[in-house]
């Protein structure tokens, strides 16, 4: 790895384990084994590599979403994928941590980054449900884009709840119970109905 | 207010503000317009009295939760009424937030009160569907504790999409997507119906 992909690195690590405020720029150019000239040289400063580290980290989350929800078989199936894949609960969303870190949520730089993944997990999730209704799986009375809120909103709460409890009962509970919902709303084929 | 009371009430405002780490005890004495003496009066350290003041907040949230679940109305009417309820959304759940906070997790006496306050809210939404399910408004296949699980954590992820997008827009998105969720579960009256 060059300075710079070290610097990343670096600082996406201390970001998840300190925060903004905790994350001095002398402590990630000590982990990332680099010099303050090799950080300034790369970047405008602390704000700006850690804008690069929630653009990667947030990068990785749409790439895994993605592949799953591109995925084969129904709507109802790449949702499942992706709300039961395997993920480190406890810990919590890497990107949906960075909301309580009020220094992130001041800078602007660096809650874009935060509001774009969002913004694109919605969608994202949304266009699954519409292909679900437009395919005959999912009932049309569903609407795309509140689903979707709800999809996200529950894995992100799930976390919450999770971390509060301090094991992962809660999550998978909580995944258990919005795929329930969502089934009920599976159109079943079945031979000679009206509608 | 006496001296403990504005102690807690300092603390409780602190927190909010500053998390864990950020409030000092002299901070909270001076706010408090109240001296170390009467601090270590009133309670054993910087803990004790975050722990009362995250169960003062806990208790409220508690009680402001039961009144509207146990209000008139079948057990969706319920339920909307409690996701409806006027918040101060972008600032997020006093208790939620706290999950967030490094120190706080790691301190067993000030978990405790978060792990209680979710478990509470669990089991009451909990048995709100049940009697819902009883009284033959909701379908019984719909499992209690699953859906109220992903009731709370569409709540509180609404709350973490509401902070990165900086407007309340997908907070009441989701409220709306898991609301019509459970509508579709509804048992609606028809004349003559086995079951």
């Amino acid at each position: 790895m060059n300075a710079r992909e070290r610097l990343v690195e670096s600082a996406r690590a201390l970001l998840w384990e300190r925060g903004y405020v905790g994350t001095s720029p002398k402590t990630i150019q000590q982990r990332a084994d680099a010099g303050q000239g090799s950080m300034y040289h790369h970047f405008a400063g602390k704000e700006d590599l850690a804008e690069a580290a929630i653009r990667r980290t947030a990068g990785e989350l749409r790439a895994a979403a993605d592949a799953l929800l591109s995925g084969p078989g129904t709507a109802i199936d790449r949702v499942t994928a992706y709300l039961r894949r395997e993920r480190d609960v406890l810990r919590g969303c890497p990107i949906g941590r960075l909301t309580q870190d009020p220094d992130v949520m001041v800078t602007p730089a660096l809650r874009a980054p935060l509001e774009e993944t969002f913004g694109w997990l919605r969608a994202r999730l949304a266009a699954v449900v519409r292909e679900g209704v437009d395919r005959g799986e999912l009932r049309p009375t569903l609407d795309p884009a509140a689903t979707a809120a709800a999809i996200v909103a529950t894995l992100q709460g799930g976390y919450v709840l999770a971390r509060a409890a301090g094991t992962t009962e809660p999550f998978d509970q909580a995944v258990g119970g919005i795929l329930a919902l969502l089934g009920a709303h599976t159109v079943r084929p079945r031979p000679k109905e009206g509608h």
